[in-house]
């Protein structure tokens, strides 16, 4: 990889002084992701402090032909901020404000490096929330960058519906807005949903308009067991259908019970479960759950056990919220490969079983969970990274989950996003479309700059 | 205009028999527009009935330099049909059949001529619904290139949020899957919410699969009375961070209720008027009405009536279902010029009193009504048709309501898009944004034939 031009590292030298860092320490740190893939430090880090910087960072780059790859917190699960080509990474930890909170229109604007928390603390005393939840502490230009979600999305939406708008630094240094404060629009292309989920590729977000929602007055939760996949499935179908508001709905399966029991010293049964949560008044929360609960036993699931007290709802959903961990303690030594796709929901229990015969048939251990009401799942692989046959066995295994889940209707990613993880399945998912989205890269960003070598086909540069 | 090349008329005339058509009438039928546009009637009419069809006539038009036009049910409000540069347009009356129905999935996927109400129809069964609602029967190919809304967008979103995928031909002729039967995917560019919106100027869609929701158990419907906007809209921001989820709720100002009184007879108050639709169970709607009817006393608005039987509730939604009708014949032989802007909800109060003041100021009438909870509404500007003076007068006045929307942080269509009406205002609403949708227009209509002059800079072709 060539060094970087002079005329660059002096430019944003000047322009950045000591948040200009070439040292070895930092380029390390932003060459790291948070799964297998191979460590690929930038030449560079930039640490901005308003649009203005950016645009200028962006300017520099380009002239001097050198990469640009923007960074939130690192959270990323299919190594999207890998400096894949070199080049300058844009670190955003630095912009990190609440620019505004507007109350009455339920909209708050932020800068990209603020996390989904630091926001949520700032809204505590406002009454309003903002729901989308990966799980990690990501920050929102990373969550919109990457169109993330979770397990509200099923009642709140992914980050496409909770972007009003944003202010873009584009491949050329040019800084547009996108979007307006209304609730509603129907001028022009939408250039907001373009670059939500573009993952740097058109440019860099520099502020994020985000529609907040009311805290819940009330929130019911519970838990039930059943016998197998399809039924639990068909009970969702039929609350989905029903009207009933889930504000999430998880599915765990046995393997996962199995897990949380190992760790706890639990005994629940090892069965499919469903954990939910409803968000509305006192009564509708309760109307909810005991509606849920009579579902449940039609499709002989149950007992169903529900609670509105926040320490009785917290012990409900324990074995969710520790699940990812108690499945990682399950095997020392191992690296979780976290898979993610999203199918039909009518062919959600088919995808889930056929996905854990392939694994129970492997060497792999790999718990499945998700986010039913999505019909979008996770097998927890857990590899050993020194094992040349088992990384080869997780590869298979992904790949013939991706496959699995394109046969059946879906996508290869629900959530987590493209990276340089599931950029081999963009053809096969989006056939002609593909070639569309390297037409709209090359008219953006025709100098291949903007985190290259994800996304689009290999030659839109 | 030149004369289609004979080369063209033959092939499509090859291609189609009589499905294509030069006669007079037919073109003079889509040149036609529901509004003040002059008509623009195309060269030629295709009625394709496949998707290889649309694509041939397509590669056809490309082939000869043709402009391409999509036609639903012509119902658009702001010319987006007329074709103002010539060529064939695209009927798709023939295309309008429901393709898949999955209620396991709540999908359906449909050819774009089909209608809502048409599909609504034959959903009846499935106890699900299809619940955008512009107020016309208008075609779901229309609705999506339109980015469609109307009075239940509050609860159920527009188009953008109820089209999962597209099938797409291209302006050289390539068909196109976009999206997936996922819930949900991060899988690449959103090329779904690019071309939701897009009017036709990037391709023309062919297939449509949109997300269905359950028909709700229990609706209840009122309506109350206001001293004034600012006290309606308080209500409205109050209702929705409490977190009661309007299924509708409608404002209309004083100068409508006169209207309705003259035409009905009623003696209402001629006073802003809030109406209101909540969908649940039996028991849900009728607390979220109770809940509702306390918070508009709290704000001095009063005496809210409300029912859930279907009668009753109609008889209240009365005013609101004939307000149209009830405001054109007030003005025999005027033309209803119906603007459409949308605000942050904060500013509504605020922006619909100003634009009231300004159309008592002047020399037309213009009742005013819309989606409180979207901040999007409409002036009916009743406009004498062969008075060049009131003709001016609407013009200044659509054209200061757009200033006013965007000075407020809005938008200057909330709902109506753009077509011809609304180019002049893009620069403004987008700035730098607009440029980048030429950018994209240029990439994918390099020879400017899908629906040409029309949302993109006219040098964008």
């Amino acid at each position: 990889m060539p060094e970087l031009p002079k005329t660059l590292t002096d430019a944003l030298g000047a322009l950045l002084g000591a948040r200009f860092s070439r040292s070895p320490s930092d380029r390390d740190l932003h060459g790291r992701n948070e799964t297998h893939f191979p460590p690929a430090p930038p030449d560079a880090v930039a640490y901005p402090e308003t649009t203005e910087e950016v645009a200028a960072i962006v300017r520099a780059c380009a002239a001097a032909r050198v990469p640009v790859i923007g960074w939130g917190t690192g959270t990323s699960l299919e190594g999207h901020a890998l400096a894949v080509e070199g080049g300058v990474t844009v670190d955003f930890s630095r912009m990190n404000r609440v620019i505004e909170i507007l109350p009455e229109d339920m909209i708050a604007r932020v800068q990209p490096g603020l996390t989904r928390t630091g926001l949520n603390t700032e809204l505590r005393a406002t009454g309003l929330m903002f729901p989308v939840d990966p799980g990690a502490d990501a920050s929102l230009g990373g969550m919109a960058a990457t169109r993330a979600s979770g397990t509200t999305a099923v009642r709140y939406g992914t980050m496409r519906d909770n972007v009003l708008g944003l202010e873009v630094v584009l491949a050329d240094g040019r800084v547009i807005r996108t979007g307006s404060m209304a609730p509603k629009s129907s001028a022009g292309y939408d250039l907001t949903g373009l670059i939500v989920g573009s993952e740097g590729t058109l440019g860099l977000i520099t502020e994020i308009t985000l529609r907040l929602h009311g805290q819940p007055e009330a929130v019911s939760a519970g838990i039930c067991a059943f016998e197998a996949m399809a039924p639990a499935v068909e009970a969702v179908i039929a609350t989905i259908q029903s009207g009933i508001q889930v504000a999430r709905i998880e599915f765990v399966d046995g393997a996962t019970v199995a897990a949380f029991n190992a760790q706890s010293g639990a005994a629940m049964p090892e069965q499919p479960h469903l954990l939910v949560e409803f968000n509305g008044s006192e009564a509708g929360v309760a109307e909810q759950a005991a509606r849920f609960g009579e579902i449940v036993e039609e499709f002989g699931g149950g007992p169903f056990q529900w609670a509105q007290a926040a320490e009785d709802r917290s012990r409900l959903w324990k074995m969710r919220h520790e699940a990812y961990h108690s499945i990682l303690r399950q095997r020392p030594g191992a690296t979780a490969w976290v898979t993610d796709v999203c199918v039909p929901i009518s062919r959600l229990a088919e995808a889930v079983e056929e996905t854990a015969a392939e694994i129970a048939a492997g060497p792999i251990p790999g718990p499945i969970l998700g986010h039913v009401g999505d019909g979008n799942f996770h097998a927890i692989l857990l590899v050993m990274p020194d094992d040349p046959a088992e990384i080869s066995a997780a590869k298979r295994l992904a790949a013939s989950l991706a496959e699995r889940a394109l046969r059946l209707g879906g996508t290869v990613t629900g959530e987590h996003g493209i990276g340089i993880g599931k950029l081999g399945y963009m053809e096969r998912e989006h056939g002609g479309g593909w070639d569309v989205m390297g037409e709209i890269k090359r008219a953006l960003d025709p100098l291949n700059l903007m985190n290259p070598g994800k996304m689009v086909p290999t030659n839109a540069g």
